[in-house]
């Protein structure tokens, strides 16, 4: 349980030292400064007192076994600690010293022993090598942060959880710039038991909490995280998390030895837009949109208006806008009758709306052009630029217009200015403020995404369960393949197993036009070996060449499958695979062989719906080519949708049983005319 | 001659206030407070003295034919003003007040009215609806923006020179909050006459300019800013450039009413490389790298050392770099053993460098490892970042350190911190400082990247004379087209133009493998109306056929092009058009029908080297597809890449009788195996 971490009746402090800047002094003048008020026992056998508090010479010898303890003594002594406290029924306890896994096996192996000791006595362990725990709500502030000693801490809305202790700081002081403050703000480090995720499904139900960040440079536990996540939008709590090591390079730093492919962190993606959980890239963005998230702005779409006093950042943004997708509401005819009449005669009545200079000689236009957006209710976003203000202008009373607009239209709003005077008069009524006006849309874009994420129904994982047929194979033949898909309601070409030459001529006859493909377990990949044959004009003597060949390449040979060939249409691939960490994932993409090559795909964790399916086909290179173009008309995406939706369901319906599906090329057809799996193979999970 | 504007003997102000706020007062308050040496003069009829100054009645009343005249009058007045300046003698007036051009076609007589009278006698107008031009050199600051008045201006190595006078005030703050001073601030409004083009000229010769920063909604006079690049280029001045309206939005915002496509900016994004201006997206990253340019840092390479004592930090910057292609630089054996002497044991090895926490207890590790990567000359551009450092931190030996370390070995260097304070130790002692890791890699990467373009050997462009068929037809046949092509020096399908029935049928048989198209000068788009036959089985009939359906399209025949069936490659599309701004274009991209829907192109101004070439087709999506892939060759790219390169040189030395020349597919083979031209259709220029 880590409420005995985070609100504990009573903490001890191993190693305590009465300087207070030192790693064991760190916990106690912070707890003493920021109002703990339970028990606090400092142990140093070489003090009775320490920072004022009476200290115990042992961890035995206090006069009850604390809920938490601080083991603030590094190596061999950090370890008997911890086997101590596990003995004494201590319920958690928080590691700092580093000299643990991060130095390699014989390190990880210690490490081990210290999570075992504790896991057997039912005591969490928090680290080690962390800089431990902080919960300003209740003074338990086990963690030796330089910057709690700089800033005066006090309870916020905002929780941080980081791997990096390092990084959990840097995140509280940009944070902290913005004008928030921070409840949790805790740094896992080695992460031998209570990770991340734990400490999120320990705190979502907090009903304070307005936003979490996530620092992790892996993903441990997904399953508590996905739980936790799926609380917390239950909630309406938005995470944002940063996930590094997205890259093969940022992967070695992270000393991560999984030998992963970069390219894999894409299921990462696919996992945090299942549970609702935003991805950037950086501190700065994690903290950009917190003043929106934290005033609860949940915009019901993504539509902005811009107004500027300068002609130029109207310029510069459309085009950001543009550039970003992010649309630009029109005004409407009595919109911008609204405007005519409050802005000067040689204005634009356009959105980006110029307000032009004359705001400097009439300070009251900004507010009658925001009374004139606001009244025209066309738009979710809102931003107010000033990149000219100072002597002259009247930005108080900016100020207090656009505060007023955002109590009375509810809409996110917020404000860009490069002038750091002009910007806290606006952040001192409230309003979200921002240096470049690119970040601010940024910002208000992304609680305008994340808010769809937020709002998406809930489909809970159901795992009907399907068939799947038994066997040793690695690899089912084509044939089986094409059977298990059309079983789990794709639709895949019309097409015949033939064991026999007669059986391949009379199929090619029936078929017209057909395909003939060897089908045997031992070859996957058949063009690979030209084991395709499109049309042959000798049905039986490409059967028996297909044999031939496939016995000579000492692989099994079952029959061939002949195909109908299908009519002309665009090839997409559809796939799926079983990933060890985050379980079935769905691929969807330009089809063709040049999948690995050109990357062209997205991922999504099933169950997912036909919906988002077209949402990530939109976002491929060649999505351009799915409408209608150059004569060529527009594809039944839908169908393709619900091809890869059975699909997704079906990896959760066979459980575990399915290492991975090809289905490449899924021939898609005009609108209307469906699309239909022409290839497929299926993997087994040996 | 813009140096009167720059550097005049004498200056009035037409419409002189006393009130030094007013468009009128601010000019000459500006002046007598940034040190004008020359006669001012305050025009204004109602007032004997003007903010101390004798005033004089009218511009007719003074003592002398002012060299610069500031227009601070409105309408009509405005339009007086200017006549009878010219009419004196004047060489160069200011004239700020708005109401002409951008207010539509009426307001555009009048500006066209003015600018005509002032051309006429010889004068230099900047304006109208500008804010001014400023000079802190010779304190001529004939502006009225508030930014001089709040801000305490010195001369500087910077120039802004803006379309904008809001943003040109914009781009004055961002660069003060450098720390960096600007000699030139010049806003030019609506450029009846001068352009930013005519004052970067003015400018670039200025031996103590370092950095020259433009902002622009549309490029007038592209052939003086093409001089005045190659001008700066040769004295190793770098231009940054913000040219906004790239996308259709942004031109509508910026009221162009050119109909241009937003692709087309793609043109303008050439033109800049060709001569080494650097082309940025916004007012932040136009200052971004101004310290380091204006430290003359010119790294010779783009690889990056990091160094932090946060390793998260370095993890997040290692997929920075990877993401950004910015190479980071191993060490050598020997910078490893150098760094395992400084480091603690626990530490990596790598780069990025995890300097670790240690550094807070040991605070020579910084300047340590500094000497480690620079006695490894193994990097370019080094990067240091203190996400963490405040109380106990020696922050300013950190910056000795890295000061040292910039002058001791000449890398392009900077720090990183989020916090302002850790900053302005280092930026006190000159090193360039980022709040953000990714600002400070992406500015390092922009200054090595530029210094590439400023480097560039200036290839001359040789307008080689080359004949052209005379016509007065738009499109050129087929057969004329691909002979226009081989006398360019193009390799061209072998092909035969075939005007009788039997000469075709000759032809087939000859080739073996043929393609057969129509020849007409009407029918462009063959393939639309089914007038290409690959390997006719009856040549005979096919010509016959051909001849019928284009005669029935009311379409000239002139006879069919044979050619041999090409080899299969890989298909690229190269083409060129003569764009009516900025002269011949050449674009290179990925081959087929798709060229517009996929937009996989990129733009080359002619004269370009074939490396040139192959970086652009490096960028492309299906640059991945160019090397060795799925078991088919790398394709002869370096024979694609001459093609083009003649392609550009001709179009020279047509000299404007071609408009556009459209060569897709061009079939590239195997490395050593050449490309080849399939197809062409060239458009005269009528």
């Amino acid at each position: 349980m880590l409420k005995h971490a985070l609100d504990p009746r009573s903490v001890a402090v191993i190693g305590a030292s009465d300087n207070p800047h030192k790693v064991g002094g760190r916990p106690i003048m912070f707890m003493k400064r920021y109002g703990f008020r339970g028990a606090l026992y400092p142990v140093n056998p070489g003090r009775a007192e320490v920072q004022g508090l009476k200290a115990y010479p042992a961890i035995e010898a206090l006069p009850e076994a604390p809920e938490l303890v601080v083991v603030a003594v590094a190596g061999e002594e950090a370890v008997r600690a911890v086997e101590t406290c596990a003995k004494l029924g201590v319920k958690a306890a928080v590691v700092m010293a580093s000299g643990f896994g991060e130095t390699g096996a014989a390190g990880l192996q210690v490490q081990d022993h210290m999570a075992e000791a504790a896991r057997a006595a039912g005591m969490r362990l928090i680290g080690p090598n962390c800089q431990g725990i902080a919960n300003f709500a209740t003074g338990v502030v086990a963690n030796f942060s330089t910057i709690f000693h700089e800033m005066d801490c006090r309870d916020g809305p905002v929780a941080i959880v980081s791997q990096s202790g390092a990084n959990s700081q840097a995140i509280y002081a940009l944070l902290r710039a913005k004008g928030l403050n921070a409840r949790h703000v805790h740094a896992t480090g080695n992460e031998a038991d209570v990770t991340i995720a734990d400490l999120v499904e320990a705190i979502v139900e907090e009903p304070d909490l307005r936003l979490v960040l996530l620092y992790m440079e892996s993903v441990k536990n997904p399953a508590v995280l996905a739980r936790a996540a799926e609380n917390a939008r239950a909630r309406d709590l938005p995470i944002v998390a940063l996930k590094a090591g997205r890259t093969s390079r940022g992967q070695k730093a992270a000393g991560s030895h999984t030998g992963a492919l970069a390219s894999e962190d894409r299921v990462v993606d696919a996992f945090f837009e299942r549970h609702g959980i935003w991805r950037v890239a950086d501190p700065q963005q994690l903290v950009s949109a917190a003043e929106l998230y934290c005033a609860g702005r949940r915009p019901r779409g993504k539509r902005l208006v811009f107004l500027s006093n300068s002609g130029a950042s109207c310029v510069m943004a459309a085009d950001y806008a543009e550039m970003h997708g992010i649309p630009l509401a029109p005004l409407t005819a009595q919109g911008k009758d609204a405007l005519r009449k409050a802005l000067p005669a040689f204005a634009g009545l356009e959105n980006p709306i110029d307000i032009t200079g004359a705001l400097l000689t009439n300070a009251k236009l900004f507010g009658a052009v925001l009374s004139a957006v606001g009244e025209d209710a066309q738009s979710d976003l809102v931003l107010a630029a000033l990149p000219i203000a100072g002597a002259g202008y009247d930005v108080g009373m900016f100020a207090a217009n656009l505060a007023a607009f955002d109590r009375r239209y509810g809409l996110a709003s917020a404000l860009a200015s490069p002038q750091e005077a002009v910007r806290a008069e606006f952040a001192k009524l409230g309003v979200a403020t921002f240096a470049g006006e690119g970040e601010a849309m940024d910002a208000l874009a992304q609680v305008a995404d994340h808010s769809v994420l937020l709002r998406r129904k809930t489909s809970p994982v159901k795992r009907v369960k399907k068939s799947f047929p038994a066997g040793a194979a690695r690899f089912l033949s084509e044939a089986e393949s094409l059977a298990v898909l059309a079983e789990a309601g794709l639709p895949v070409i019309e097409h015949r197993f033939c064991k026999s030459e007669q059986a391949a001529v009379e199929a090619c006859a029936a078929f017209g036009a057909a395909v003939m493909k060897v089908c045997s377990p031992d070859v996957p990949h058949k063009s690979d070996h030209g084991l395709v044959a499109l049309e042959p004009a000798d049905p039986g003597a490409e059967f028996r060449r297909q044999r031939e060949r496939c016995l000579a390449l000492g692989a099994r040979f079952e029959g061939v499958t002949v195909a109908r060939r299908a009519a002309r249409g665009r090839e997409l691939a559809l796939g799926a695979r079983l990933d060890p960490q985050f379980g079935p994932v769905v691929l969807v993409g330009d089809g063709g062989i040049y999948l690995e090559a050109l990357k062209d795909f997205r991922l999504l964790l099933p169950p997912f719906t036909e919906e988002e399916v077209l949402a990530k086909l939109n976002d491929l290179h060649v999505g351009p080519l799915l409408g209608a173009v150059r004569g060529a008309p527009a594809r039944d995406t839908s169908a393709f949708a619900r091809m890869a939706v059975s699909l997704g369901e079906a990896m959760l319906g066979w459980s575990g049983q399915v290492a991975s599906v090809d289905v490449n090329p899924v021939m898609v057809f005009e609108t209307g005319r469906g699309a239909l799996a022409l290839d497929a193979l299926i993997e087994r999970a040996l």
